[in-house]
């Protein structure tokens, strides 16, 4: 299987279409998920190009793991939350759905199962206010 | 939240316990998990204690990540999987439910939904040959 450089992420890395952004760097971007499963959903992309996990450079995965720890430690604090499941899929069958590796980290809530993986968008307005509350608790 | 050094995983870890292992160094073990969400289900731990993500060291997660990498290609060569999901689970609502970081390596395949997360537990005989199936293909 090969990177299509056409893939929605890869838009959005080159911002040829909008993301609700919450943090880049150099080597990585995260934005609100436009499907959360729960409030407060963010993904984390490495900017380098792969598919998904089983093709990245573990170069790559090295440098981009502790920013995954860094966005759910934030996300546990802005959006209050009592855990955080973090999630990666690979290949349709793994259940991915846009075909450059990113990373979920879904804030969960006692008592709330999740929604559905890529089912239903959430309001515009509604996502700009978890990208900055997830902005504040990144940078605080 | 801190470290219960009593937590099952730390067990395995000290060899108190016994497991279906299939690969260890210094820094991480890697063994089949026995309530498998999907056959083939893994788990990795490192060996640094740390309650989950959170918590983590973010040396030993640049360490980890690379092993992550190659148990997934491993799993879904040696059980034909069709694609691979990752998880990993912090907090009870999470849905973690061994406080010893840990992350799964779930082999998933063409229409077929996962089994609900540390439900029922599978055969000895069928975790110690996919021990050995994933062995075989980690050395491969």
């Amino acid at each position: 299987m090969s990177y299509d450089p056409n893939n929605i992420f890869a838009k959005i890395l080159r911002g040829e279409i909008p993301s609700h952004k919450v943090y880049e760097n150099a080597d990585a971007i995260v934005f609100m998920d436009v499907m959360p499963q729960s409030p407060g959903h963010a993904l984390i992309l490495p900017k380098a190009p792969s598919r998904n996990l089983l093709d990245a450079d573990p170069a790559v995965l090295a440098k981009i793991i502790p920013l995954v720890q860094k966005v759910a430690v934030a996300a546990k604090s802005a959006f209050n939350a009592d855990g955080v499941s973090i999630a990666q899929f690979n290949e349709a069958a793994g259940g991915q759905t846009v075909f450059h590796l990113h990373f979920h980290i879904i804030p969960r809530y006692e008592g709330q199962p999740l929604k559905t993986h890529a089912r239903n968008m959430e309001d515009n307005a509604v996502l700009a206010a978890n990208a900055e509350k997830l902005k504040a608790a990144l940078a605080g």
